[in-house]
Order: C-alpha cells, then sequence, then structure tokens
C-alpha cells in the first residue's frame, strides 16, 4: 500500500494552506500547460487519479465533462473535495491507487486519464498504466504530471552553494537506481516516493500502447517567473508533464 | 558552420587513440543497445549523420544494406574512413550538417537514418531534423545517440565530492539555458556544443512528423559496467538513445 501522508494531521495542514490547495489550479504555475494538453471535454468521461481536492474534478465538469471518477488514497482530501461539491456526476472514492482495479467498472469506458503529482509516489506504477491504458476508448488520451527524475533522483536532493563562486547547483547522484526516496516535506520527515528515470516513464507508455503526444520539463516563462518566483527551476526540472495517446 | 576539431591535428591523434576508434563499435558501450534499435538493414538504403571512421557505414554494408551514404564534416576522418573501405556502395562526403542540404538526391529515398554521438554540436539541429523526415520513406526509422542532457546542460561539467561522506554527485545547473556549451575534452580546451532539453529533442521529433519507439538513458549492465568501468554513469546519464519512426 502507498504511504498516505495526507492523513497526518500536522501534514495535511500544512499541504492544505499550499497556495494551490487554497486557490486550486489557477495557482499551480504548471496548470496553463497541463491545461493545453487537455481536449475538449465537452460530453466526455473522465478519471482522475490522486485527486486531492476536487480541484481538477470540478474544473472538469465546469468546462463540460459529462461524468469525473475520482480517485485519492486520503480520506482528509476527500472529505474535503466532498464538501466543495454537490455535482452527482463526480463520483469520488478512497483507493490505493498502488493495489486498485481501474477495470472494475469496465475497460474501454473513459475518454481522459488525468493524474497530477501522483504517480511518483506509486512502487506499483507499472500495473496501474496497463490498467490506464485498459481502461481508455481508442483513441483516448492520458495526460498527466510528475515530480521530474532529475528532482526525485538524489540521495540528498538539496541546492548546494558553491561559496567561491556563488553558483548554485542540485547535486544529481543516483540517478539509475529506481525505487524509494524518502525525503521531508512540509515539515514532514519521511515523505515516501519512488524514483523512475524518464526513460523507464517513457517506455512504460510505449510498452503499454500508448504514443507519446506531448512532453514537457515545464518551467516558467518569464511573466510566471515574476508571479512564482521558482527561479532555481530553471537550473533544473521539478515536473515532467505528458501527454499519450491510446494507439 | 560547426566547429570543426577533429580536423585539430592534436585533438584528432587523441580521438584517434579513443578504444571506439581504434576497435570500432563493439568498443562503444552503447552500441548493443543502439544496435538493437535498428532494424534488419538487408537490401535498405541508409544515411549516416556523422559517419567519423565509417566504423557503422561498413558494419550496415556487412549486414546487407543496399547502399550507404556517410556524411562527416572532418576530412581527417573523411580520409581515414574512406582507406578503410573500397565499398563503391559506401559513398563518403564532406558535409557540415548545420549547413547541408539533406534532400538534394531527392527525398524519401532512406529507409534508415542514423547518426552517433553528433546531433549534440549542431546549433540548427530542427532544420536538420525536418531534413531527416522528408528524407525517409514513409515509415522509416530514425535512430540516434546523443550525449544526455544533463551531461551537456551544467556551466561547470565535472563531479564533485563532498570531502566529509565522500558522496560524488554531478553539479547540475543551467539546464533550461539551452544553446553553446564550451568545455575541454580529450585535452582540448574550447570544444563546442550545443545542450538542449530532453524535452526539446523530443518535441523536435513530434512536430517535424516522427512517433517515438525507442527511449533509452543508457547505463551499462554489470556486465558492461565490468569491462567499460564506467561507474559515475549510474549517478547521472551521459548518452540518450532515441529511435523515431516517420508518421
Amino acid at each position: 500500500m502507498s504511504q498516505n501522508i495526507y492523513d497526518n494531521a500536522k501534514f495535511f495542514a500544512e499541504y492544505s494552506s499550499l497556495d494551490r490547495s487554497v486557490k486550486g489550479l489557477d495557482a499551480a504555475p504548471e496548470w496553463p500547460r497541463l491545461r493545453s494538453y487537455i481536449p475538449d471535454l465537452k460530453g466526455l468521461d473522465v478519471l482522475d487519479l490522486g485527486c486531492g481536492f476536487g480541484w481538477f474534478a470540478r474544473w472538469a465538469r465546469g468546462t463540460g465533462a459529462n461524468s469525473v471518477r475520482a480517485l485519492e488514497i486520503s480520506e482528509n482530501m476527500l472529505n474535503r473535495a466532498r464538501s466543495m461539491t454537490n455535482d452527482t456526476k463526480i463520483v469520488y472514492t478512497q483507493a490505493d491507487l498502488d493495489n486498485t482495479n481501474l477495470l472494475k467498472h469496465g475497460s474501454g469506458i473513459y475518454h481522459v486519464v488525468f493524474s497530477s503529482l501522483t504517480l511518483h509516489y506509486l512502487a506499483n506504477l507499472p500495473a496501474l498504466i496497463q490498467q490506464v491504458q485498459s481502461s481508455l476508448k481508442p483513441g483516448g488520451t492520458f495526460v498527466f504530471s510528475i515530480e521530474h527524475p532529475i528532482y526525485t533522483a538524489p540521495s540528498k536532493a538539496e541546492f548546494i552553494t558553491d561559496e567561491a563562486s556563488g553558483r548554485e547547483y542540485w547535486p544529481l547522484d543516483n540517478y539509475q537506481k529506481e525505487g524509494l526516496r524518502v525525503t521531508h516535506w512540509l515539515g514532514a520527515e519521511g515523505v515516501q516516493k519512488q524514483h523512475r528515470t524518464t526513460a523507464s516513464y517513457v517506455n512504460l507508455l510505449l510498452k503499454a500502447g500508448f504514443q507519446i503526444r506531448e512532453f514537457d520539463e515545464w518551467y516558467p516563462t518569464p511573466e510566471e517567473l515574476e508571479k512564482c518566483g521558482w527561479h532555481r527551476v530553471l537550473q533544473r526540472p521539478v515536473y515532467l508533464l505528458i501527454s499519450a495517446v491510446k494507439n
């Protein structure tokens, strides 16, 4: 089973105060790029893997999606998501994506599968990606973001500043060593992720029967940089965004 | 015009003494993977971009290719390549790939375009990739290796060892800053490369009308590691290998 740190009360309180938790999609600087990968949802059936507070699910319905099935491991997050809508065409379900059956409602039933910053938590990703492929209609689209493999790889994932030159760099090591990484985040020690290389993500998709349609190592435009202040993202990518289409 | 450091006598002497220069493909640890991307060449027409000493061109003919057109900027390398064969179905031609017309012999004429460790020297790569696509027959394959973007990115591309812990890491910075990198290699100062992100390579291919077929951030198997000794490649990738198919 995946770690469920979002149901740790202290962590949840910290997470809930993040800009993207309070203000939703428009506070996520990578959202405009990710949104550009999503087809017109009018009348379409959508699956959301790791829905969090349900910002995407509500947005999808707002743009005309016929239905959204939204899965999430954290009861805290699901309760908050449920409290924010009374739309009966969004079905929120508790699910551990490392150990779930996406096909229990049938195969070939979704037009779009979406996942934001979730898949890098999963040890059992190959099985999930195969299920995503089976759950999509032919020609269906799988759009997701993950923490970039350059970001997840290091044994100690913190920038270093060279005192003599002032140069700031990301100490990359262990890139090819896939598997568990334990980091601290939002005041919590022991946040567990699964590092995979970029090649592994691409090959999982190709082998499952997807074509790569879009591929972006997101970084801010000068205007976005002004707003989000993430200058370090220019030194090394933090998110990888992919759109893949079922063959 | 691309830099032509291979026609610098001292650099050429150093390069000529590399294992892969003396012994050819089998001395290149990434070759088995790259070879696995190449279709059965029997009867096929092949273009080789940056052919060096012609090891690939001769191998391709040895496996049954009908013809190989082999382009190279360095006269030193072409002369050596020409001296190593009298096969009239290999045509060696001097060409600066930043400023050449691949289509002067026609479009849709090659079954396979191959390039080993050459494209990361090119400032004008988008135009070349579009020409490669046009020069291929429908369904044709473009197989290439490049220095990995993680390898080309840093402002100072040298491993650092943390003295306290002994931890060795690759100081990644400037990843999103594409363009010229000047390094030293084989005793030469001022070797010029063009850094591009992985996303840029993938998107150049997608936008030119290719599908990604294979994608590998090469690293050695334990047996290969025994032979090549490149343990640091496990910390950060050094080569990116891609196979793409013309739609």
